[in-house]
């Protein structure tokens, strides 16, 4: 697979971020979903800011609780908590994955005419607006659906779990609040473009502790709000590049030889690479085809390198004839982005099948 | 609060129920979703029946594949499983609770003209129909809306995941797929027997493993098939009896103080108990009061042994004016049936709200 990374790599970073909080540093600006609007590249940055703690050993969590934001401060070196993973905070002892995170996670808008060099909105477009966001919003998904509606769905995290909420726009400035439409826990939910036989469908991963599984689910809609006829789409691999877990990445892209999804894997120790997916245009509920080998993998320094290393993590593209721009968060920090050929990528799947 | 248990307890046993599968032995009989249709009531029986072993090293496992069914043969003191927990087989060091259950459940009807003495049919009414299925189908709930219209949910397990899945039926006899409603893990789904302000609304209790939560959520739509708009309705409390888990019990029931909802809690070593619950009229994902201390709690030798100990869940109940006739499992073995006064219960709620 040929993969064109921009010599800008990577486009955007923290640096280049205004924290939006007083006393606070931009620890990433990653994992953007996608949109075209207006002759613009929109990047739906997910941008994570951390309390600056003046004392080395004492961690500040930010939190929220009716829309006002509060510093909780734990010592380091408090044996109720354990740090060994940078994102969040694990309560030793409980069977929760975490009891805080360590940053704060909103949505906000870079631009740009070229689709190389972005211009970042001074302040959000989604900030965290209701309680299942106490512990911020990450990893923004645009559906643009006719020629006006931009609907993003993005994960809400908070004590109560990770589910994911729907707003729709039609001006990237204000927008119309469509509920939480993925029971906890879920995330890596991408809407198709269009109806097909009459109804919206959309991917989604949600989890089963119970059998230890995340794999891809596909949901029909009449309304975008409300997702019933669940089947299970995707497993994880037993033992390749994703063993560990698998999520729809971009909006799934029509061409002629079924529906194309761009997704993550991920290996059980935490490399996360990009596959493909083909499924039937009629039904995508059928998988026709899937990557046995990654398209792409961490390889950069930039993207072996970061917050949280080894992960190259697409969000969204733009589709232009046969050339796939694909914007990807690497590391948990940065924004890269990459060209691909979508008929090569097509081929690729079909002599994998052979 | 005065509860009136029937002196037939337990109502129904397993020994009442003969095997479906040769070569079966049934070992429950409980937990039924109810329905009262054409003067009768009707247990929607949860029967779950587990291979005989002739070799008592030797554990046999049920397993559905494309309709066909299976017998897994794993010895007793293979070191790769974990057998402590009778309903389950745990693999040792897999983060799944379960690899494997040790019975296969599905839906059998028993019937009854005076509610006391019931004639169980010979054969299944609903029988595991396809791949979500494929670990059994559990604990129904029936709720009728208008005057021939039941629809049944039921949890669907399988090596995907705990979901939840609806029927609809007319006759009892036979059924239309509804097809899964609750993605995974997700169960104790009861849908309201009427719209309210022009929606349906439902509850249920998805698992968050990574906040470790298993809370009751509220969802609405417009067609019983797709759920959206996700709330988040009743959390565990900190040290109670409802410190665990707590799930919808009862199809809730309209009240002239609210909806009235029946549930269950369990603590942390699974001790199950039935509480109360009251939802706003016109808006049930407002809570108006929560029971303190249990309606019930495992107390009859037939509650506190069994497969399963320690353990009150009902499903189902038939209001009658003031009396509600409670139906419920018993120690994931039988059946047993209980009155309350519901006007009673509405003032307990009351008295505690003081």
């Amino acid at each position: 697979m040929k993969i064109n990374r921009f010599v800008e790599n990577p486009l955007i970073t923290p640096d280049d971020v205004k924290p939006y909080h007083q006393g606070f540093e931009v620890i990433g600006a990653f994992n953007a979903g996608v949109a075209f609007y207006k002759g613009e590249t929109l990047l739906l940055l997910r941008v994570a800011e951390r309390p600056i703690s003046e004392t080395p050993n004492i961690i500040k969590v930010p939190l929220l609780k009716n829309g006002e934001l509060t510093l909780l401060e734990i010592e380091r070196d408090d044996p109720r908590y354990d740090f060994s993973d940078p994102r969040i905070i694990h309560e030793v002892g409980s069977e929760a994955d975490f009891i805080y995170l360590t940053s704060l996670s909103y949505i906000r808008i870079a631009r740009s005419r070229d689709g190389h060099r972005f211009t970042i909105d001074e302040s959000p477009f989604l900030y965290p607006f209701n309680e299942f966001q106490n512990f911020g919003i990450e990893d923004a998904r645009c559906t643009q659906i006719g020629d006006e509606n931009y609907y993003i769905n993005f994960t809400s995290v908070s004590e109560m779990g990770i589910i994911e909420s729907l707003v729709k726009t039609t001006d990237f400035e204000s927008f119309e609040d469509m509920g939480n439409i993925f029971l906890p826990d879920n995330k890596d939910i991408l809407i198709f473009p269009e109806k097909i036989n009459n109804r919206y469908y959309a991917l989604s991963r949600p989890v089963s502790s119970s059998l230890d599984r995340k794999d891809i689910w596909i949901s029909k809609s009449s309304d975008l709000k409300a997702w019933g006829e669940h089947r299970h789409l995707l497993n994880t691999s037993k033992d390749d590049w994703d063993n560990g877990r698998v999520g729809g990445g971009l909006v799934p892209i029509r061409t002629e030889k079924g529906w194309l999804e761009i997704y993550h894997g991920a290996t059980k120790n935490n490399v996360y690479c990009m596959g493909a997916l083909l499924l039937d245009l009629d039904d995508p509920t059928k998988v026709l085809a899937k990557s046995k080998a990654p398209l792409m993998m961490p390889e950069m320094p930039y993207e072996k390198e970061g917050f949280f290393g080894e992960v190259v993590f697409a969000c969204g593209g733009i589709v232009n004839g046969d050339k796939l721009t694909l914007y990807y968060g690497v590391a948990d920090r940065s924004m890269a982005a990459c060209e691909l050929s979508i008929s090569e990528i097509l081929s690729q799947l079909e002599s994998e099948l052979e």
